[in-house]
């Protein structure tokens, strides 16, 4: 099955292709100025990379947040567009469990996206598995309420190194440290078999939800 | 600082860049059919993307095989004719290092490349440092005079099931089990301390050593 995937949730912009659940080319750009410009011909240039057309694909992977909505909306307006046209089906996963397959631990990973004043969009994956929901929190009493034992930080580990100081944490090297929508081939199959579209498609709905509030607010 | 990080060791073309040990952008196609007309384009998208210009550029670090001799001979000429026009520090890494570098796991990992007829490019490492030499040998000679304990194995893992059939491994998953440039980040810092420059460059003009006894013999 010929699958693309698309990360664009935060400032970093991610774009993989898959077949038979085979990464076949990858491109991630860690600060893009402007998602809406870059994103479809990322999208192009690697499909020509590989010589596929758009009628191949069959699946499309996107990170629904949490993070920036402008990023959210470009991504997955993109991936709607595509699924719609191309009458593929679309999977929704989380942008904190994407981060979190990163490191390729067996360790606990705390995922962390920056949302100021000691707030963050905190995730708590264990080999591709939720240990808790996806929370925005007090990064100093979430880690009290949830950590125990050793465990991994990616993300936007800076602004967090003080509370981190008293946890028994390590970091992923620089390499593994940060989402890679090469990630969602195996997150996007956990994600499909279940309860998979529905849901997915009602989150989809919420961040636009929030985006129309914001709009009407603002 | 500013680095280059060059793979084209294999059938993979693969590009990143990196400031200050953190990863800036990169690109990874795993079936390039032509490595010396796809190298250079990647370099420069990547570029545009974090709009830097060649003359930023501080170091390059490239992967000198083993491998595809026409991948090697690309990826090394374009290296060092960069480094040689913008005068820049020019540092060579084992291309089995970066692919055991893929898991980002503690226990030792067994790189391969197929080689054909039983044999393989083999790399040995552990936690970023090499266990045993690179070998080009029998992998199931290899296999029972090196290993003991568990390890992961990644690279070409298709020929070599029935031999790895009777040892103690395991395969990174679909999205950590390939080289990707941008974990030249960690080896060409560990490469660049010691006796860095020197050895890496006699490696590489060994490769040309070979090209050119190739040349002369064919």
């Amino acid at each position: 099955m010929k699958q693309l995937m698309i990360d664009t949730a935060t400032t970093r912009l991610s774009v993989a292709l898959s077949e038979h659940g085979q990464i076949q080319a990858e491109a991630t750009v860690m600060v893009s100025k402007n998602h809406a410009v870059t994103l479809m011909p990322m999208i192009e240039q690697l499909m020509n990379a590989v010589k596929w057309t758009p009628t191949e694909l069959e699946r499309i992977v996107v990170t629904t947040g949490p993070g920036s909505y402008t990023g959210i909306r470009i991504g997955v307006t993109t991936a709607k567009t595509l699924a719609y046209t191309l009458q593929l089906p679309l999977v929704g996963v989380s942008a904190l469990h994407l981060m979190a397959a990163a490191p390729n631990t067996e360790l606990p990973v705390v995922a962390l996206i920056d949302a100021r004043r000691g707030n963050a969009y905190i995730g708590h994956y264990q080999q591709n598995e939720a240990v808790t929901p996806d929370r925005h929190a007090s990064v100093a009493a979430w880690l009290e309420a949830n950590i125990t034992g050793p465990f991994v930080v990616v993300g936007d580990v800076e602004p967090f190194r003080d509370v981190l100081a008293s946890y028994d944490y390590t970091e992923a090297p620089a390499a593994h440290s940060y989402g890679r929508a090469s990630d969602l081939v195996a997150l996007g199959d956990v994600t499909d078999d279940v309860h998979a579209f529905e849901p997915e498609y009602l989150r989809l709905a919420e961040a636009e939800a929030k985006w129309l509030e914001g709009q009407n607010n603002g």
